[in-house]
């Protein structure tokens, strides 16, 4: 996909929501846990409800590998069904790999090639060479951490780095990394007087956010803050919309949630 | 297990070898292909010959996601072969995971309970509450990346953040997390003469060492910085002794490069 593609998605659906598929099976419904593959049946469920609301999904990987083969295998056929029915919607990994440079390359080709996401999310640590490879993987986007939504991102990324907090030290360096421009970064919505920092060092690239509704950020002041001339926002919710209900009627309840936030959306673009 | 499980194993084998079981099946031996399950097969072998030399084994989870639910099944194969045949031995899951604490604590419940490896690497970017899940699992290890031993170390680890580098900030901060006597740190051996600075904040946690051998680092020169009472280094080494050769003969030729690690690790502890 292409940084085109997804904005004109973004404008024929009057949506920049990204809707994360976090699936605990102590949460989901419990008339799920008699099926075959609860797991895969919850994302379905929750896919053919809200795909006309959302521009991209984001299965956290951590939630498939807690249930061993059976969460990877529900994690395959999430991205498949994905792949084959909405081709247009943006998939997101969102794995916070990196490692040695041949390490990340086995990463890139698991989550890029093999399972074909269009893009998944990289921690900035270990430096460029652990970043690279999964920016060589044509048409695919590299999700860079920056600024995360968790009171951990007060631990070192915004301590001063050479001048500069860290997570502006690691924008601005990785622009100057081999095919840069597959790079968007995750900023936390918790942090809204930041986006205006992150737009001056990079006014154009896609900016993932976590952390509005649950974690307590503000939709209208990250727009306000963080919002560039083709949009380059995805707002991330998870629990908000898929577990709005733990009956039977889970679909609708999360409809419900996916089209308020959709709603306020297509107000802000219009 | 403990660390003084852990030292009196370095003594009682005279060795402080990690084997790292990274496999690619494009540099197994041929005749494995066959086989049902290569990628187990490779790695028992490996470990049958070479269980009394070393005293810890680290797949890194890159080389089994790359090969999807066969690679997944591979893992599960071969930590169980460990923990069944050889329970003495400290298992490590390379991972480098790290999320919001939620999150991470899936990959918790993932690697140290449902795997049950003594330990997994976490990368420390997202700060306290995205390590402090896992060093909350009682009897098992965090092993942080400080200092990796790759070049993109350069780009951030080593950066002056709040007026020491940020590997050092990261291994001060951490010694203030709950739980934190379970943490050991990843420090690259291609980096020796930083070792007597780190042992300066860390004088007894272990050092998880990668970097010695196929990236250059030397053993002696690490030991003579990086060594503590209770030795407190496990040096890793992964091509080198895997992949010595792409024959039938592999196990005997894993042996005898591990063999001739171990022996300078003998003569180094006497």
């Amino acid at each position: 996909m292409t940084t085109q593609q997804l904005t004109q998605q973004i404008f024929a659906k009057k949506s920049f929501l990204c809707i994360g598929l976090d699936v605990d099976l102590n949460k989901i419904p419990n008339h799920l846990l008699a099926t075959e593959d609860p797991i895969f049946e919850f994302n379905k469920a929750i896919i053919d409800a809200t795909h006309d609301l959302t521009v991209a999904y984001k299965p956290n990987t951590a939630f498939y590998e807690a249930y061993g083969l059976k969460g990877w295998m529900a994690l395959e056929k999430t991205i498949n069904y994905l792949n084959q029915k909405h081709p247009e919607i943006f998939t997101i990994a969102d794995a916070k790999r990196g490692d040695i440079g041949n390490t990340s390359a086995m990463y890139a080709k698991a989550f890029l090639e093999d399972l074909a996401f269009d893009s998944v999310t990289v921690a900035p640590y270990m430096g460029k060479d652990s970043v690279e490879p999964f920016l060589a993987v044509k048409n695919k986007f590299t999700i860079l951490l920056a600024l995360t939504s968790n009171e951990g991102a007060f631990d070192f990324q915004t301590k001063d780095s050479n001048g500069k907090e860290l997570y502006k030290q690691v924008i601005e360096t990785s622009k100057t990394w081999e095919n840069a421009e597959n790079l968007m970064y995750v900023v936390g919505a918790t942090k809204a007087e930041y986006f205006t920092e992150i737009r001056k060092i990079v006014p154009e690239n896609f900016l993932l956010v976590p952390g509005v509704g649950a974690q307590g950020g503000s939709l209208s002041e990250v727009c306000k803050n963080g919002m560039s001339e083709n949009v380059g926002l995805l707002i991330n919710s998870s629990r908000g919309i898929i577990y709005a209900s733990s009956d039977e009627n889970f679909p609708e309840k999360a409809r419900e949630e996916a089209l308020k936030i959709q709603q306020e959306m297509a107000e802000i673009l219009s």
